[in-house]
């Protein structure tokens, strides 16, 4: 049985404790057996109360402590877990393992999606991304992610680090442009789910295609009659730049910058 | 029995074909009676070859005409049809229903889709968006539309050129992220169907959640660190620029600019 400790009590900890609490019923050789949340009562409709803390010194020993806090206080959060020598690991895309404190065996193990509070999510789908300092370790989180997930991949640092860049375009950027289209929409009285059909064709198109061959539209055509009429329609200077600047990306494509 | 001319033999013109002549068998009271290709054998593996004509004397009376070319040659397409009188529309997002020759009644069917050669879809759940110059036309196009999609609207030039704007926005520039996630994936020597869940879920999530209230990430939590951490990462100047404008544009989310 391997004794989880999850420090957090935000989305990722949240999602996290449902999965590994799933994983539990089916078996799978884990336990959350102590979980740091600064509200205890942020918690208490996820776990029975008596294994929730809010002072370190009540923190209890398990084999890994996994740290689901923001990125800025992950350091800190890491420098004051009152054991050593445990395997401590951060759940963020952004950090190295660096980030975690020395007195403990440092490690990574990164869930590569988005979470919003209040939707369900399979965590089944979810890739994890692990790191750890030595081969024992790995296998350790291998156990555990694969005790919640059907894709877990060994990421160091660096590589990480580009998976949450390309994350950031394919997620954070893909829903700018989202709320482009949805503020278009609005603004011209067009019910916003006419384009739903179309965002969810787009994003299961790369699965069968690769995003070069599956490019459409104006832009790849040089079609420049159509950019302009859309670049005279747009009055908004935010939405006119990310138009020029996304086309000219389209036009470039294939070509080394 | 509503008869059908269709002129094209690309991919809306197939997908067209292939979507009526389901509605045939489902008895939507719809039938292809005539169908003009440049190259007839374009079309051979989808229709009867003696329906389709490569010569516009050959062109077979129909109630409806449905133009599936290139904006480019709508114009002098509808000014080939040999009659007068008849329901001409075309398939373009981005032309206005005045892009039809003045001899025939004119009218517009949009389907709001990304079609790719040999990627077969559901029609049924495609948006067709309609305009016509009389509601007895509108009438007819309806129930041609209604044969092959559950979701038809009935748009003006203004909105759909706002609804293609917006397509070009969700589906054109978000398949170029798609594109340089797949690119800093590749540099790094990380296999791209990492991402392909969080694409899955960034698209299933405004489904559920407002791009507005779905947002997450560095740019929204206004974390510097990280911007500036990804900023570094980047050497490419296009992606830089990108990440830049898009970072501001989420960060400017709300303010009217």
């Amino acid at each position: 049985m391997v004794k989880i400790g999850i420090i957090g009590s935000g989305n990722v900890a949240q999602h996290l404790i449902v999965a590994f609490q799933k994983s539990i019923y089916e078996g799978a050789g884990i336990q959350i057996t102590t979980v740091f949340s600064r509200q205890k009562t942020a918690l208490s409709n996820l776990l029975d109360f008596n294994i929730i803390c809010s002072d370190w010194d009540n923190l209890k020993e398990a084999d890994i402590y996994l740290i689901a806090v923001s990125d800025n206080v992950i350091a800190e959060v890491s420098e004051k877990i009152p054991f050593k020598n445990k395997l401590v690991v951060h759940t963020s895309g952004a950090l190295s393992l660096e980030a975690i404190n020395t007195k403990n065996r440092k490690g990574v193990f990164y869930p590569l999606q988005t979470f919003s509070k209040n939707l369900s999510i399979n965590f089944k789908t979810i890739p994890i991304c692990l790191e750890s300092e030595n081969s024992a370790d790995l296998k350790l989180l291998k156990k555990v992610a694969n005790a919640i997930s059907d894709s877990v991949y060994e990421i160091n640092s660096e590589q990480r680090k580009a998976v949450h860049v390309a994350a950031v375009f394919v997620n954070n950027f893909t829903n700018n442009l989202y709320k482009i289209g949805n503020d278009i929409c609005i603004k011209n009285k067009i019910p916003f789910e006419i384009v739903l059909p179309l965002i969810k064709e787009t994003a299961e198109k790369i699965t069968r295609l690769s995003p070069l061959d599956a490019q459409t539209g104006p832009a790849i055509r040089n079609d420049e009659e159509t950019i302009n009429s859309h670049l005279a329609f747009l009055t908004n200077e935010n939405q006119k730049n990310i138009y020029k600047i996304l086309t000219q990306s389209i036009q470039n494509n294939g070509k080394k910058l």
